[in-house]
């Protein structure tokens, strides 16, 4: 029976045992954290066999020639471009590798749009007053505070498990040109874990925004991050191709989340058009990202299977996980009919939707029993979730022991906040 | 004899005789490069044992707690701070770690001011209008990319073997609030060698700009890069805080020329409001630099000694080379008084002085000879040397028999030149 069937009566003496159970809780002093998207250890022990790929007597000449210790190369290897020509489905003359974040390349390539502009675009970003990023929310709250630190103004777009309304992102990039770009994380979206459907893909690849410097920052930090099967995306780079709007997308991905989180490598797929624009400046911030690491990752790695091989190693460790916090929620939350949540397939996050204005609360409840959450709003523009009703939550770091409990707390503090709404 | 003094048929039968010399090594096919400034790979060999710091089997948790493989740190773990506090003479407390490129991290510094502004300054960069810098010249040519990319007019300053001008530094920018920043590579300057006296540097510390946002940009590359006894520097960063000035430096360095080129570490020093403003927005254009990378070093290295005594390895290789040009220079060019040149203690150049308006014909008939030096003008703002009378020479990346004979080419060349002016 849900709660909002009970009487009121019943919702008072329910709210009054559970508050008694938190208070026991209290007392345990936990101290757990479900906040970040970060791998546990052992999932960073699967690839500890990249510190012996490299010793001092290995050949570091990569297939072109180059001294990888020495200067030069400014666009990546062509075995590390490769790798990631295979995972993202694109030519490797398309790829330029980056340092250890593809966080780091996107906020480049926003600042070079901000001070340069973009290819084919007439004018820097930064001098055309107000301009604007179309936000699908929930979304990745480090996406949104570079458009915040930037000044650029963010528009919610709602999204499904077929990822952001079409219709909205259509309707808006048509009629309004300061609109430059949007935020897309297309496969186990972060966080609801939605994978864009081929009919979402094919809509982004024949948009027609009214800017001529608008781009689609497609993250596509999951590409290979399946927890089960492996779950295709369409391919944006060849549809956009289709419609000649190659130039519209720049996509993003990176090793973080496959080899080490901290000491990756991460790559920029795009356009000819795109490839040669960032070049251009990239030339001039640097005379090269370091081609060691590349040249480890190639090496290790091998090939996109070598990549799926592991991913299948990551998915062993972190799929107990989901199903642990998804069971909890299927047993505790679903009778009650006070929460809803994503059942991703892939990717670093499970999306909770508890009652309207009452995600706060369950942070602030969770928060104060020693379980550190999201915070509440923060997988939105500028921090407020309209709806005050979304939760992030991040399984995959704590042990799973502690993640269990974790989660008790938190189906807790969700029971807790539902019931004083219904008796206020 | 100089030239000068010879009779015009006796120049005139000296040009011939060259031209004849000249004319059969054009038939060799030389292909020698003196362009870059980069090492040879026997000196990255040296570090051969940064390959083998990290194993599968080693603890990778920094000092303060950190598993370096994971999420985490924005501004470097201690232990590589310290190594860089110790080689710059700063609290470990101003020292952020970057990524392998202290170019990239000037790049972002610069882009970050033009963005935002700097602590204290009262608007970004972009938006005041016209903005310029200094340079002293010649410089370093990609320095002087990053104005030109960005739309930053430049000012010659004229140097001498004690660093700039400072009476023109001075007078410029107590008089023009337009003049933000200043380049500066202070010891072993790239590419006279002048290592900065301690009155050039205490006139740095004691400067007041006209412009609240003024910078000067301390590109310390060659800290240790000594090629004979070490050569103190004044500390800019102590002396800048004496006169109230310690927001003025933004000081540089990297592991570039210590390990390896490409694959280094790279850290910015500055003070404690430039450290504050500077990591609130790398807070969001990254979640932290490469922090194995940074492991490896801080154990390599250890601490300062250890990375000088790494710099008297490197020493005696590059040693060799810088005295076998700077003999030939000697031996060759002046008897005839048709060149000057920079006698570096450290550092990666030599500066060669021709007859003015020479220089350009000097690296065309070099060109043409198969001996490829750094396009004349390029160490100048715009590529454009106003005397073309300076080229510079990189001795270190050939191996020392092909180094020999590119310069007595260029040696040849440089008498061509001379004599071509001479009988004109």
């Amino acid at each position: 029976m849900s709660y909002a069937q009970y009487t009121k009566e019943q919702q008072v003496a329910q709210l009054a045992g559970l508050k008694n159970e938190y208070g026991n809780i209290l007392e345990k002093k936990l101290k757990l954290d479900m906040s970040r998207g970060k791998p546990e250890a052992s999932q960073l022990d699967l690839s500890a066999e990249l510190f012996a790929i490299l010793t001092p007597e290995s050949n570091v000449i990569s297939e072109n020639g180059f001294d990888c210790r020495n200067y030069g190369v400014l666009d990546g290897i062509p075995e590390c471009k490769r790798l990631f020509a295979d995972i993202l489905g694109v030519p490797k003359e398309n790829v330029i590798i980056g340092g250890n974040s593809s966080l780091n390349l996107m906020f480049d390539e926003i600042t070079r749009a901000m001070l340069f502009g973009v290819a084919g675009g007439a004018k820097p970003w930064g001098q055309q007053g107000e301009i604007k990023f179309l936000c699908p929310v929930p979304g990745y709250d480090r996406h949104f505070a570079i458009c915040e630190l930037l000044g650029i103004k963010m528009i919610n777009v709602p999204t499904t498990q077929d990822g952001p309304d079409m219709d909205t992102v259509e309707r808006l990039v048509a009629e309004d040109a300061s609109i430059k770009g949007i935020w897309c994380v297309p496969k186990y979206s972060n966080p609801t874990g939605a994978v864009y459907s081929d009919e979402t893909v094919a809509r982004f690849a024949a948009l027609k925004p009214k800017a001529d410097d608008f781009r689609i920052f497609w993250d596509n930090a999951y590409a290979v991050h399946d927890l089960y099967e492996p779950v295709a995306l369409l391919n944006l780079f060849e549809e956009a191709k289709k419609h000649g709007n190659e130039d519209l997308p720049l996509i993003f991905t990176s090793t973080s989340k496959i080899s080490f989180s901290g000491a990756g490598v991460s790559a920029l797929a795009a356009s000819d058009a795109n490839i040669a624009r960032t070049k251009k400046a990239m030339g001039i911030q640097t005379i090269g990202y370091d081609k060691l690491n590349q040249l480890r990752h190639a090496r290790y790695f091998v090939d996109g299977n070598g990549i799926r091989r592991q991913m299948e190693r990551h998915a062993e460790i972190i799929r107990p996980k989901f199903e642990a916090v998804l069971k909890a929620f299927r047993e505790q939350l679903a009778p009650l009919g006070i929460a809803e949540w994503s059942e991703p397939k892939g990717g670093y996050f499970i999306s909770l939707e508890v009652k309207t204005g009452s995600a706060k609360r369950v942070y602030e409840l969770a928060k104060q029993a020693g379980v550190t959450l999201t915070p509440a709003g923060a997988p939105f523009p500028y921090g407020v979730d309209p709806e005050d009703s979304n939760l992030r939550i991040s399984p995959t770091y704590p042990p799973i022991d502690e993640l269990t409990t974790a989660v008790e707390v938190l189906c807790l503090c969700v029971k807790i906040a539902a019931l004083e709404e219904l008796v206020s």
